[in-house]
């Protein structure tokens, strides 16, 4: 990862923005910028001229893995908490005009970090700045999740053996979770979602104790977590032979996701990507029952940049990684998803999970 | 659980306080007040004369879900995102005086709060209300509590069946996390720590993909959620036959450990019951390996009031949950820690994890 490669276009923004440092506490934008991947520190960075200059603020805990992961940053070992230590370098530095994380800041962090600078460092609320580099991946990120992607989709012959009537839904999650450690992820990059029967009518229906039922379809979502990015895909399947409706149903939803995943592409707006699905949903009657947006971006965590929803105008741009994710939801009848990870490329685009989208009969 | 009368103990705390209202968007805060599980919702109590009103604020999203789980509040679907909702119906009530969660509400929706109520509402910064409610478990919380700390001890027994050398830690992890769910947990309460080797000197060692050595501790760190409430439990056991120099050190733990339980009652301050094990440690020569605090107290969230840490003043009471955790960590060597719940009764403790302690060879 070119940590400095990072810091550099993030500094062109923060000079645009009016300011001469960026104080970040949010880990994932840490993470991004300087490879750290624990759970507590601070990144300072300040524009020095034509430069950058990065320290990494955190405690006696993290002492040996700072010194593993931390490049592109001076790391500094505090007694006192990372935060206090932080601002008072700040202050000794004379900065003039500091950013920081308001979407991400509480109040209470806030007001310490006033009292801290005395009025001498002006702050001003950036959010955003380090999020939008984020959206854009490069290559050593795109590889990463392209095998975060991959270990995703191996898991799913797994959750199909699982699968079967009497079954909790948690089980199924277990085992699948099961076999994501042993392909080497870190962890998953959500809560599983197993919804089967009437519970995949709900769009975030987390793995239950509920018993699978002998007819019906189960909602699969879930990801890993490798080397710190997501992976994050969904699949259905139907319990018991399926009838002539839910095929339809099945069908209407796997037509609307080719369609939005062949409208990714450069200069597309995400707002014509989520209307290209949803119009073939409606034209099939089921405009009421999608009832969510088509996608979001995903990387260091697992819901980024772009959102990809109805009439937005953001454009898509090569190394974005978006997933796309329609669906059908039938109160008490059931519902449907499939959604894939789509890599912007210079042409078009890439799908990064390549597993069947045939309606799978258990 | 009984929200109402958790919501006339906070009445008083508010008015204390000098305001008349409470923001919360906590939301392990607005659990505990109305049972509210879900992701996103606001919940607003007024003081109006001598009683509570509660208002919860969600989306559809939760629709279902509110109607099934909130009590003791009034429903408000929204359409409008519900934090602005919400501060337009404190506007609209003329709310004098209103406190919000300072040590979680970022920057922005504070700024955004203050825009929305136009100097109409005061605003005040009210942090650890609610907090220091939720550290005296009720009787329905802690047969909860009992409940997920008894899952938890049933998991021993598989974690230690899946550890053999050459066996990832990963893979430990995922065994002991399929049989929580089988066991019916809702998911874990924080990142299983299996750490093994030399590993096992990392106070937090989180699962990682390297295989368990022929010869050193193994320390195992988990907890479940079960119908909201969390388990936190650690043992170590010994992968090979245990060195006389090994067998001192896990000995050392286990005193300690069991001397601080000891200390355990109500009206002990905590950081004399930390005290009581660290000087056992430090007399076996330990002090220097004993890097964190002995505990800190669980319930709805994994950590939660009182910290149990060296020099602390406050003082236990009859339905706090506090968990005991001394640890020795030597650089290279290895590590032990043993970890229970202990709740604090009425005449002295109870422990709520009973899982034997004596040191197991694999």
């Amino acid at each position: 990862m070119d940590y400095a490669a990072r810091q550099k276009r993030l500094a062109v923004q923060l000079h645009n923005a009016g300011v001469d440092a960026l104080f970040l506490t949010h880990l994932a934008n840490v993470r991004y910028l300087c490879g750290f991947s624990g759970s507590a520190g601070i990144l300072v960075l300040r524009l020095v001229r034509a430069s950058v200059s990065a320290i990494f603020y955190t405690d006696g805990r993290y002492k040996q893995q700072a010194a593993e992961e931390v490049h592109g940053a001076k790391v500094v070992i505090t007694k006192k908490p990372a935060f206090e230590t932080a601002c008072e370098a700040v202050l000794r530095a004379g900065v003039q005009h500091m950013g920081f994380e308001a979407a991400n800041l509480p109040y209470d962090n806030y007001r310490q970090m006033v009292r801290a600078l005395r009025g001498k460092t002006k702050l001003k609320p950036v959010s955003g700045a380090v999020e939008q580099l984020r959206a854009i991946k490069d290559a050593s990120e795109i590889e990463q999740m392209r095998a975060a992607a991959l270990v995703g989709c191996s898991l799913f012959q797994t959750a199909c053996t699982a699968i079967a009537p009497g079954v909790p839904e948690s089980v199924v999650a277990g085992e699948l979770e099961l076999q994501a450690r042993r392909a080497g992820a870190e962890k998953m990059s959500f809560d599983t979602i197993v919804a089967a029967g009437s519970r995949s009518a709900l769009p975030h229906g987390r793995a239950s104790a509920a018993p699978i039922p002998a007819d019906g379809f189960v909602i699969l979502d879930y990801g890993v977590i490798l080397a710190g990015y997501c992976s994050d895909m969904t699949r259905t399947v139907h319990v018991g032979k399926v009838s002539p409706e839910r095929r339809r149903m099945y069908e209407a939803v796997k037509a609307a996701q080719m369609a939005s995943i062949q409208a990714v592409r450069p200069g597309a707006a995400v707002g014509d990507v989520d209307q290209a699905g949803r119009q073939l949903l409606k034209k099939a009657g089921y405009a009421a029952y999608f009832t969510h947006s088509t996608g979001h971006g995903v990387g260091i965590e697992i819901h980024e940049q772009p959102r990809v929803a109805r009439g937005q105008n953001q454009k898509l741009a090569p190394g974005m990684v978006v997933t796309i994710e329609p669906g059908i939801y039938l109160p008490e009848e059931g519902g449907v998803r499939i959604e894939d990870m789509v890599l912007v490329t210079e042409s078009a685009n890439e799908v990064l999970t390549p597993t069947t989208r045939e309606l799978i009969e258990l």
